[in-house]
């Protein structure tokens, strides 16, 4: 691991790049999952690298939609798992019926083990995950990707899919379940395709997810209702997406 | 290697990822050259993944650069190696003077090596390539960091800096050196020091230079001088950051 020196102008985005390395050295991560994070780097460059009030509000939504659900899964992918562990294990342990589900793009059953494992490091079994041994298949992918659990993904209501490919979010919104993504381009088939997109870094959704679920867990089914109806997604994405265009010609120019 | 289905939508973008995975495999890249390379692919989204006019431009002015130049020195990382090796010998071979230099942000002797090694299979002793058995310091950087050769960025008036971190590309400018950029990021320090700045994908530009240094090969030194007084980097600059703004709101949202 290199020092990044505490005054370089990028210093957070090259810490979380280290947890990236770390995630590929110890095999949770793909490589290609450094290129998708690097992408998302761009993005969250325009954003000022800063949770921006559409985040909060989609987070929120998030937050109550998942709190309602009768199956509700969060879909965890190499970087997820690379970039927060703990807080995946912080928020399936804040929505009583969330199950975790290890869902890969390059899926081997070698790296589902191993996500799998360092995720039950944080939960010790308080949290049911479901790792290798798919037993189902999401119609519409491909016959690796489309891998899924009964338990998990096939009947669920509604997925959390942070980090996800615009091809298994279509997949799930074709199974009509209600798709919540973080993805920090606004303008991708994933972010599109949902129901709630957080458009933010993982890094810092994440917990606040977890926080905002916290909050709510004793809230009434009404009151949850009323958030995620207030929610709309598709003038939220608009107004995130104008924030990145004014950050274009910004002062950094 | 996955095989990527030509129908998705990214099928170009997602080919020169395998070209990054693969010069991982090798040894040629770091593992966080991925990460830096998928933060370009976001610029280059904003582009439309195409050479646009302005880097064309910029590319012009960058092989009379070149051309003119007594020392030019291309400076060459494990990205570039992995993405276009072939063409950063078909460009030094273009440039009679030209001497290729690797020189990487994460140093080790025995990338180094590799690289060099991988250019030399092209060049075939054709083209000077500094790699191993750095005899010279560039002031301002980082121990590591600073390592160059007598023969190399030290002495050099021109020296192209594909893909080049900020904080070499502005010691290269406090050095007095004409900095040629490959930066997809039109508002990076890389991008803002340089004299001339391609913003372009490395992919699709370095053969481009190539080409336009074999057709500038014979034209008198007035008529080089006159491209490069011609090209205004800074306004080209904001051009190329006016066409990503446009992109922004474009019609896949």
């Amino acid at each position: 691991m290199h020092r990044i020196p505490k005054n370089h102008p990028r210093y957070i985005s090259l810490r979380i790049r280290q947890r990236m390395v770390l995630g590929l050295a110890r095999g949770l991560a793909a490589p290609e999952g450094l290129l998708a994070h690097g992408r998302g780097e761009a993005f969250d460059y325009l954003l000022g690298e800063m949770t921006q009030p559409e985040a909060k509000r989609a987070i929120r939504a998030a937050a109550a939609a998942l709190l309602l659900a009768e199956r509700p899964v969060i879909s965890v992918n190499g970087n997820a798992a690379s970039l927060v562990p703990e807080d995946l294990v912080a928020l399936a342990r804040a929505i009583p019926k969330a199950v975790i589900e290890v869902n890969l793009f390059h899926r081997t059953e070698g790296r589902i083990k191993k996500i799998a494992r360092e995720l039950e490091t944080f939960s010790r079994g308080k949290v049911r995950i479901l790792g290798p041994g798919a037993n189902a298949r999401l119609p519409g992918l491909g016959s690796q990707r489309a891998k899924t659990f009964r338990d998990g993904m096939l009947f669920a209501d509604v997925v959390l899919v942070p980090l996800e490919d615009g091809d298994r979010a279509e997949a799930l919104k074709r199974a009509k379940k209600k798709v919540i993504a973080i993805d920090l381009n606004p303008m991708s088939r994933t972010a599109r395709s949902s129901d709630i997109t957080i458009v933010d870094n993982i890094v810092r959704a994440m917990p606040l997810l977890a926080s905002e679920a916290k909050k709510l867990q004793n809230a009434s089914p009404s009151r949850l209702k009323k958030i995620i109806t207030g929610f709309d997604n598709a003038s939220n994405l608009k107004r995130a997406l104008r924030r990145m265009q004014g950050k274009l010609p910004g002062s950094r120019f």
